[in-house]
């Protein structure tokens, strides 16, 4: 399957059984879009996974649980950014469960079958004022007609959770089963506070295949795993990170022999939004691909590669377009995997244009200049064989720019 | 004790049995000394501690070995800056062998009785002909004058082993012991490429007490543990850490009831030496001390410390005198230790200038000016108490700027 890329948001739609729109209520100080619904009739099902952050907001604890008890009949999704609703204590669980009787009062539903998510400022509680306007401006604005700006009503909901996100993060592809085709899209947003573990941000993938809570659940594990928990920005954890799937089975239902080219189609969306994420991160220039090959197990891989795209002295040296292969062993030798550097060859570039820096743990013969284009492609390839096995994983990152600190020192001010 | 201080330069000496010296033979582009040489009559006992990175630079493997066989006669410790001998293959392990030769030639020693110690930019061979010409030089100096800047001819081995350091780092400490008093005096290098595991730096500290090298190799450890394990720039570890400890035995034995003491001289000469390391971290504008209390055990405490201390987000936030307390909790919860955020508590700055921003895991009744005048107090003090024992931890950083970028994103170009 070709990798999916983003959808432009005058065409973006999710799945047949999915209306979403998003609107403006005010917690985003600059008045853009920080409410965003999805509705389903009559229900979805859905699986999510969550932060592995000690330190958890509202709404993760409360999807969570009702994951647990009404994965099978999900009717709502409400997300605002501009507050994460975390560290807020009980009045923040209060807020949580408030917003979801308000979705479910419209819809006439239990508000066990509302899930929630907030991005945005910790520590800091909702003005719920302002959200419980934006939920009734949202419902109104599900039946309204295309946004002025020609973008689908759909795309709202992805603009609405954005937050220093630069550009809208979207990707979808089409499965063949044998009941017929299947439709998987989903959005997602995250630019700062990324990193596996799982990754930190928020994402919601749909589908119109008809598939169980259980299955769902296995799927989307499987599809993270090599998807947004292959992507660190920072190597800061959230404490709201959620990836949501959800289906709404108006399309066919997926058969066991399906099921492979399906868990395709989901990883290669989820792989699409990971790289996205990448490449939008904080003051990113560059897209960086850090694949170590070589390895004696994918975990191992995984880890090496991790140590890589976490360290900031790597990052900074290909944002300065600085062939310093040095910090690229130094990281991977202090990643706690264990590997005879002496064996190990390291190559900047992607395929034909890829230069060999590094062959048997030593400098190899190359232009310094030509390693240094390599580092100025966008993505930005960097291969680490370790020779000492087969495996191998892809984390992506971003170069590391002054632009990130100037960012992320006056985020709050 | 109080905390020991830097030393100027004009007056910075090491304890009685040690010659010490500093040239420069080119090996920095910039003409800076970059050859330092200590030398004893007639040996000294010693201990290293080193990078616990699997690739490693050839002179932390040279020093391994001659301290497993050597420790009690070692007769010279020879330093180079501006090139790490790190990722050379067996060139650099050959260059390693022949520097410690040259240095033996002119001591009439064995070259295993001789340390080596390098920094500087990986993956480069050493430029041999103008090191042993510096070899030289140094041995010529050692004898000389004092430097014509008028500081002392010791202070040029601190210089020497300078690299990003924007200011040398000195620290001493005068034990009284029941055989008279002995000094504890050291010097080190580091400013990027540190975090703990151990500390990222090249520092020497040398003692004029009688200890064998078993004794010293143990105080050593308990030292480092509590001060440069305990300092994080970047979360990046070298290929060349070394910590060494050099024993002279020219004044008194430490008799075992005086151990403590001079261990408490030693601790506080290495808390001394990492705190200067982290105050001048690449790029930073202000030391951080980040204590963790209320801590299960004490390791809990270091790796939650350790968590807050290497978040970018953190880091910028004290940067940019925002404070964001939200992004210490995080980094807290994605420790991987253990705490109920519910009782938690957090508090910018020292003593009685401390401002309580988050109690019970919520914020706190507390004024956003004056805790943000907390972070730009130098050194930033931040404090979290889990509220889960009794144990705490100190790490030392500094917040992170945009000339952490700048520095190193045109390191070797």
């Amino acid at each position: 399957m070709a990798r999916p890329t983003a959808v432009p948001l005058d065409r973006f739609e999710l799945p047949r059984g999915f209306a979403a729109a998003g609107v403006a209520c005010g917690l985003k100080p600059s008045g853009r879009p920080d409410v965003a619904l999805l509705v389903a009739e009559p229900g979805w099902s859905a699986a999510g996974l969550f932060t592995t952050n000690r330190v958890v907001a509202a709404p993760v604890v409360w999807d969570r649980e009702r994951l647990a008890t009404h994965a099978g009949s999900i009717r709502a999704v409400i997300a605002n950014s501009g507050c994460a609703n975390a560290c807020t204590g009980a009045r923040g669980d209060a807020d949580t469960r408030r917003t979801a009787e308000r979705v479910a009062a419209r819809l006439g539903c239990a508000p066990e079958q509302v899930l929630v998510l907030s991005t945005g400022v910790i520590g800091v509680p909702l003005d719920m004022t302002k959200l419980e306007r934006g939920i009734g401006a949202a419902f109104e604005r599900l039946a309204g007609p295309p946004d002025t700006n020609g973008e689908t009503v759909h795309a709202g909901a992805v603009r609405a959770i954005m937050t220093t996100d630069t550009v809208p993060k979207t990707a979808a592809a089409t499965v063949r089963l044998a009941s017929g085709p299947v439709e998987i899209r989903g959005f997602a947003k995250g630019a700062g506070m990324i990193h596996p573990g799982m990754a930190t941000m928020l994402a919601v993938v749909a589908t119109d295949a008809a598939l169980d809570a259980a299955r769902l659940r296995r799927l989307l594990a499987g599809a993270c795993e090599r998807s947004f928990n292959r992507v660190s920005v920072d190597g800061d954890m959230s404490t709201n990170d959620t990836l949501l799937l959800l289906a709404s089975g108006a399309a066919g239902s997926v058969a066991p022999a399906d099921e492979p080219a399906f868990a395709a189609g989901l990883e290669a969306v989820c792989v699409s939004l990971a790289r996205q994420i990448a490449a939008d991160g904080e003051g990113a220039t560059r897209l960086v691909e850090v694949t170590v090959s070589g390895a004696a197990s994918e975990k191992d891989a995984h880890r090496v590669a991790d140590a890589i795209a976490c360290s900031p002295l790597f990052k900074t040296a290909v944002h300065g377009g600085d062939p310093n292969w040095g910090r690229v062993l130094a990281a991977a030798g202090a990643s706690g995997v264990a590997f005879d550097p002496a064996v190990a060859s390291l190559r900047f570039g992607a395929d034909e244009r890829a230069i060999e820096v590094v062959r048997g743990g030593v400098r190899a013969a190359y232009q310094e200049a030509e390693a240094a284009a390599r580092l100025r492609d966008d993505p930005v390839e960097v291969r680490l064989d370790l020779g000492a096995g087969t495996a191998e994983a892809t984390v992506w990152t971003c170069d590391f720019s002054a632009a990130y600190v100037s960012i992320n020192a006056d985020y709050t001010t």
